[in-house]
């Protein structure tokens, strides 16, 4: 239980559902799909003016004829009944709401006023929304999901906040490729009553979220934004992505949530006094929360590069450079230790360019250990290919073929990605993995599975790396200031 | 027939191929194992002092017991044999070869001058050839892949030369991904005899290639790699991704091939010069070699952004403002035009939210035409988002369930795809798709599979649009210059 008129938002024991049908066309009839698929555990009460059932469910012709006060409204009706709706619920006793109806302060003038209204009808009732204008509230951690696309996934730890609904529900495959998923996601619409302060807020307090994420194209309250962001940031990280940052989007934005946004830098001077740190895309966004919310924290930019091949490498060198981190020479110590494992084609430098090694297990056990224990280093990124092609090969050198091949070239890669999980979650510098291979590599894919990170490429490796550091940094100024 | 010694080397009719083995964990082992899994037309022939059979090819015991001579030498052997094959390979009449070996100039002292022997040995016998220190070439036209890897896609139209052997086979799964693949692409190794200009050449006149990929650590003949450059890139684009930028990337690329590269700026102004477009990363130079190989040019650099989400479409905005195209407002013909098809919650702006549409095909059809036929607009870059759980309940609205319901989808998907493709690969105006999802999603991978881009970004998207008019660009100034 959090202190937060989010928690029944995010977390009902009872829903009533207003605008859903057995028209499966209709927006309100796709929520109540969403709820029923991700198994929601309590009550769930449609009301239809016409239906005795809607999906399955006894429907009720009015808010007055529920058996029982939800904990939640959730209301996708057409823009001239949801006032009326929202007073109907206040008089039944229901104290929380998400309204996802648009046609609201993001329509022109009628809009406006219309919800001005619907504020002060809910503000007479002390009830609680999230919108009007958004796209629902999803945490499978509490099974429940009142968005229009169904949530496929096991709960995550990323808390979203999202001034776009796309950037909730339109990420759920996209999480999924990579095993993550959401802890809580808000999609916040106009924010007529609950903004994205009070999403934060209780992202913070939230136990499963590990790190929030933000989407905006404008912050209404900026003085409390800070606040909030400074008192949060130092201990869950805050990554954020700003679309108003050119007059496109600024444009973009506007016409989309009806709100204004400010210049690139106000948002960059904002977020850097927040402690947050921004990203530069939506992948980014995610990127970050993937490597903040997974690794240990590192004590400085200092990177080991290990590679079997010198392109990815030299790209990864010319990343992680870019991206603001160093790249030290081995110690004296871990060049020694090393030696055995190398052939006469290897480079010592960094990037520790293996080539290839006499026993490949050697370069997803023994040689990635040895790198981060260097004292000389921060972090380590690594290439982590495993082409299938050349295991298959491999596992038909020693005998196997046919079906008795896939398995073999499965358990091998398995084993591999087992192995590497279980050192990487133990290690206590980060080790970020990157590949341009994804989930449809099953070395990469049981990586995912196990938790670990690895990134597409080695410059969102490199970028994902910078945000750790970035992040230790704003949060190192932010204790020295004192004022923590 | 092309008129280059590549053409031998990446169209062979017959191979001798030195140090392959019936040991599996051999490299020379795996490079005829690729040759034989594309199907190689030609006769090829294993030479080994020992077996008389090889992964079921008759063995020779030398090159001079050869029952012909063969157009192409692929070595795989240890360094300090290399210098003597070649020397038989040239006294048996061999004039083309590819010297996968390493330990050459790149390692040191003993090996330039191993190097330099094998290039008078070869200068000897008149011998071209590619390497030594390379991944070999493929060509999967002439189902010829003489690399570690095995190449599962269908032939492409990316002509590849690259100082990194990875960025040719470890590309294979990655560009498989997108449908896309090679035509022919070639790994240069330490480029004793046959370097990247040469490649680009070759490139220039291979009838598969639309677009010339580069990945570059340093140029060894920068006057001849202007010149070739200047001459290609009106005719067929070049997109050149250079690793060496940074100091840590150059001390990567230094203890890779032994080679010295120079400041970014520096590579900037030779791109420039010669009409080449600058990726910054290996997802964009294949992107930008999708996008330049497959859309008609643009007249100029304004876009029309469609989309049915907010949010990705305030992303895509301010990508594009990023990239430097710029947004124009819808023409008075295409507003009204588009009228009938928009609901009061949609945005005629730029970008275009229709939010949703009546009939979800309009989406895929009469939308996008009208909106790429608009006069201010020379692209349209669209969000392609076709979620299939919404695509599933629609279908279940109508009464599919089971079986049929997920074969209702999947016609759905296809026909839409179908539709989408059909109408883009007929456009006069670059229409440039992005989703977040890829080729799991079935309206994506159809696209994919006619030959559709569709980016996993919007930025990306920007980025590539970007990169047309940037060609645009260099090709005029260039044309403007009277020098062509």
């Amino acid at each position: 239980m959090i202190d937060s008129h989010l928690f029944k938002i995010a977390n009902p024991d009872s829903i009533a559902i207003f605008g859903a049908s057995n028209n499966f066309m209709s927006m309100g009839t796709s929520v109540l799909s969403s709820i029923q698929a991700l198994g929601f555990k309590g009550p769930i009460y449609p009301v239809h003016p016409k239906e005795k059932s809607v999906l399955g469910l006894t429907a009720y012709p009015s808010v007055e004829a529920l058996p029982e006060v939800p904990d939640l409204a959730v209301i996708v009706l057409p823009t001239r009944i949801v006032v009326e709706t929202m007073d109907a619920c206040g008089k039944k006793g229901i104290r929380h709401a998400i309204v996802v109806s648009g046609g609201f302060g993001e329509s022109g003038e009628t809009g406006v006023a219309m919800q001005q209204q619907l504020k002060e009808t809910a503000a007479i009732h002390g009830i609680r929304f999230l919108g009007p204008n958004c796209i629902g509230a999803v945490n499978p951690h509490h099974h429940f999901n009142a968005t229009f696309l169904p949530y496929g996934q096991k709960p995550g730890f990323i808390g979203m906040a999202s001034q776009s609904g796309s950037f909730i529900t339109q990420m759920f495959d996209y999480l999924a490729l990579f095993g993550l998923g959401f802890s809580t996601g808000f999609s916040v619409g106009n924010e007529a009553d609950t903004d994205i302060v009070d999403c934060m807020e209780y992202l913070a307090r939230c136990p499963h979220t590990r790190v929030i994420g933000l989407y905006i194209e404008s912050i209404r309250r900026g003085d409390a934004f800070i606040h909030a962001a400074r008192r949060i940031s130092p201990v869950k990280p805050i990554v954020a992505y700003y679309a108003g940052g050119t007059d496109a989007g600024r444009r973009a934005g506007f016409s989309h949530t009806g709100s204004l946004a400010g210049p690139d830098r106000v948002y960059d001077g904002v977020f850097r006094q927040g402690g947050i740190v921004r990203a530069s895309s939506i992948e980014e966004l995610f990127d970050f929360c993937w490597s903040l919310g997974t690794f240990p924290m590192p004590a400085g930019k200092r990177v080991l590069v290990q590679t079997h091949s010198g392109g990815p490498g030299a790209v990864a060198a010319d990343a992680c450079d870019r991206a603001g981190l160093t790249l030290p020479p081995l110690s004296d110590k871990t060049r020694s230790a090393l030696a055995k494992y190398l052939p006469h084609t290897a480079s010592m430098n960094n990037p520790v360019d293996l080539t290839f090694t006499r026993d490949p297990r050697d370069y997803t056990s023994a040689i990635p250990r040895l790198l981060v224990a260097d004292e000389n280093t921060d972090a380590v990124i690594m290439y982590m290919l495993q082409p299938p092609g050349s295991v298959r090969r491999a596992v038909e050198a020693m005998g196997f073929t046919g079906d008795d091949a896939v398995e073999a070239v499965r358990a091998y890669m398995d084993e591999r990605s087992r192995e590497m999980a279980g050192f990487i979650l133990a290690s206590e510098k980060p080790f970020v993995g990157f590949a341009y291979a994804t989930g449809e590599n099953r070395f990469v894919r049981g990586l995912y599975d196990a938790g670990v990170p690895v990134l597409p490429s080695p410059n969102r490796a490199a970028r994902a790396l910078w945000a750790m550091v970035e992040y230790v940094r704003l949060r190192k100024k932010r204790m020295n200031s004192g004022s923590l």
